[in-house]
């Protein structure tokens, strides 16, 4: 990862019979310090997150653009509108890298160059295919709707025959993949930690997501209260 | 973009002199109605964001990272380990693009195909080049801290010559960039508001970030207090 270099407590996790980073290409070569080897670990920065970002390399040029996701087993599903140049391109078996990170705090240190973060990263490797059968279509649509809005899936209406032509669902198998992780207090130089250093402020500010107060449709019928789905997020 | 499909209500801004998106690749195809053409949204997107997601293509085909920013004017600083094959490759001359996105609330719709994400997402394309002359590195490794950490790079240790060594710079043109900015309640089909149709909640449910409580290093010595530069932020 090139996120600012710091040094991150190690954190052991047990080994389960599908590792990640099976290849070359998907072991962490920097920082691997930072590496996780458990599925768990995936799976968990996979279903924390909200987007991710996909990238492809198009005619122009290489395009990383962010993109909805969800995540049932080993499968993750993107989708995004039919006509867009960069779901065609994954649709029509282009190699891509889908990327979720969440930023959990900034690392203050006593020294500029150990400032950090810290952060949760999962790098998914492969080819992205199209999902063509109906039934796997359907199936995929309802693991996005699910992953971005909880109970909507079977709470609102669902897609008809127009709407369903107008979304391309794209799966991606989790085979490769890793996933980074940092935590904890800065790492120091010892000069730094040293008697007589200057008496800098070092740790961690924390950084939290959260949900605000939901914010009615102008259009919405009058009585028509928040549902559960969305209170107890 | 990617993000679930949905209608947003356009907003008109002011074109300066440098326009956005003046190449093909850099002009928004989908969701054009939420296509910024005001670099003053770029500037604003890039500043408000933390990390950004560096795309580039390798021999092993597309990878997607995150990565630290910092922004001075038309000049994007990036930076990350000297020995990060990324990066490496970044800093020969590959071309790039770097994406920031902030998703700022989940689109609740009557429909499931409606549902959407409000978010503000700027794409940067170019190559990107390292930084290589010494007045130069160090100007771009201010930005870059003061971007993670405002104030830090005067208030702490700065860095020595191995340190420099070890941190790759590189400088991104805002040349070749393109924004997009969702806001606003569902779009919704005419017949999910008929008369008759399920009373169905929409609306916004905002996502926010906050700062938390600074958790101090352990070894810190006794007295030092959080400084104005964290407790302001």
């Amino acid at each position: 990862m090139a996120l600012p270099g710091c040094h991150g407590p190690g954190q052991a996790a047990p080994v389960t019979t599908l590792p990640l980073s099976p290849t070359d290409r998907s072991t962490v070569h920097r920082g691997a310090r930072r590496a996780r080897t458990d599925r768990a670990d995936l799976y968990a920065v996979l279903d924390a997150g909200l987007i991710g970002h996909l990238g492809m390399t198009l005619d122009a040029g290489p395009l990383v653009i962010p993109t909805g996701y969800g995540r049932d087993g080993e499968t993750l599903y993107l989708h995004g509108s039919s006509g867009a140049a960069s779901l065609r391109a994954a649709a029509a078996g282009t190699p891509v890298c889908f990327t979720v990170t969440q930023v959990d705090g900034i690392v203050y240190s006593r020294s500029a160059f150990h400032h950090s973060m810290n952060y949760r990263c999962a790098v998914v490797q492969g080819m992205a295919r199209p999902v063509t059968d109906p039934d796997d279509r359907w199936h995929g649509l309802g693991v996005l709707t699910e992953h971005l809005a909880p109970g909507s899936w079977t709470a609102t209406r669902q897609p008809d025959r127009r709407e369903l032509a107008a979304t391309a669902v794209l799966a991606l198998d989790l085979a490769e993949a890793s996933v980074k992780i940092r935590t904890g207090p800065p790492g120091e130089d010892e000069r730094d930690l040293a008697p007589g250093a200057p008496p800098v402020w070092a740790g961690v500010l924390p950084l939290t997501t959260a949900w605000g107060t939901p914010e009615p449709c102008p259009l919405l019928a009058v009585g028509v209260a928040v549902p559960d789905r969305i209170t107890r997020r």
